[in-house]
């Protein structure tokens, strides 16, 4: 599937969680590190909600760290804001995958399940829109930190994987 | 100054710091998040090396908050590691301002005071390449968070900023 | 009401969280300090479902800053295991707030509502221990940082929170 | 050597620091879960100063996680200031280590190297007390976590300390 394609029929996940003391500073905001670790909260539930988890990945020999980040910050989260993190996959190769989120305030309730959005022309993601970023990510072996090929690697992994992608379509 | 004569003649200042066991992960390397903590450092040391504070631009009711960043990672830092981050200004206007970061692993001695490369050609930055990267930040106003003018707002700090920079020439 | 009675009547409320990736450290389990915000979360949640809030304390011109921690760490968390923080009040005047906490991993469902043990000699709490722990909190004024006597500073929270504990007999 | 004994002549080790703008909360003070993180500073840079490094440690096979905590807080950090965390080994023995530490505002210069106290009547630690603290860790197994005797496990480690320990009488 292109990088095209999977943008327009990726699903949009949803992580629900409530803005911690700790994560504020004396601006009274979210101090911006930590939409790095809502990302990866949102990408590491989706990764679960699809029936796979990072544990198991790094048991079986195989991590998956960043190596590109990207935030654009538009609105500050307060403490005690109810935040939706929403997160979907933009790209998925043998070599890397790649991710998109969006952070928004939403105390209401969501819709059940995964969001595919635009499909009847009028849905929008619910929430005020505070955080737009992306990562990619690349496969690489536990001990040595080299760049592996999934399909060769971890084939059970890859080829699961690559199966859900395709009920997307 | 534009951006690209900002950027040939903007010294690169630099911070030091040891890899806190706090800051690793279970990958047995810096969580990625820290970087824009260690960003952070490495702005704020620069704007007191050049004679500023943020603490005293926060009590003369203007504040400097993230808009954008970018983080390309290129090699783990590990725990314990010695480490440089290299920061310079890429832009500056009464409106925002922009940085520049390289983070390095690097245990020498460094050279005194501020970088300038490239100047005699063979110049660069010492310690292993680990992650570049840059932010955006505009002036808000301390209790509004709307943007504001600096050389309006706090006109004092806008002209002795400006005035250092016009020292890079 | 004594510490001793308080102890006895006051219920457990509880908080749920999943281990965050950035929680853990390189020995693969959670970094202790984390356990001290899982506290703050705990207790948060707790006045947050007595009906208060921390902001509008804030608000009023009153802070709860922590002066005195004790932990003990049974057994480490991983990443990804569900946790419920049990929290509950052991002291409370005009001058100060004491907590006590224990956090344990558990991910089946959780009774309703806060817990109170031992009335029908059998009850205990859901999980594997992990952490126990306690805090210690006097009431500040939000400027000064000097003590206050909350029946002064804020009467109505005062009365509001005394005359809730009072329904814990 | 006994816990009295112990606690007589053993050395303050020196640990500075300058507090983040990610270490601040919306109170303005320095979050209190970032003490236990410098006490780790604290005692890490310590053994590193007696020649060994918890990194090797870790290599040959043990840990010394942290099993309790105790944190009073006496005076708030706050953004920018210059941190002195202070770290003396309490109790040494084949099974468990405990530490003591102050933390303490200080932009000074410190004197050269660990410093023992009381012995002429009349020294006392420099700066501003901000928070003191303890800790204690026992020697567990990398592998299965399972407390260790170092004399056993690390033969070569635990002569090495227990030497460094004699030459403090």
């Amino acid at each position: 599937m292109s990088r095209e394609e999977l943008k327009k029929k990726a699903p949009w996940f949803m992580t629900r969680l409530r803005v911690r003391y700790q994560e504020t500073d004396q601006m009274a905001v979210v101090y911006h590190a930590n939409y790095l670790t809502w990302f990866e909260m949102g990408r590491t539930n989706m990764i679960r909600e699809l029936g796979f988890s990072y544990f198991e990945m790094e048991e079986q020999g195989v991590m998956l760290p960043v190596i590109d980040a990207n935030l654009s910050f538009r609105q500050p989260a307060h403490y005690d804001d109810e935040i939706v993190v929403y997160t979907r996959m933009t790209a998925f190769s043998k070599l890397r995958i790649e991710y998109e989120y969006e952070v928004r305030r939403f105390s209401g309730s969501l819709p059940e399940g995964p969001l595919v959005l635009g499909q009847d022309g009028d849905q929008e993601l619910l929430g005020e829109l505070l955080v737009i970023g992306s990562t990619k990510h690349v496969w690489v072996g536990k001990n040595d930190w080299r760049p592996v090929r999934l399909d060769k690697t971890v084939p059970k992994l890859y080829n699961a994987l690559e199966g859900k992608l395709r009920t997307w379509n």
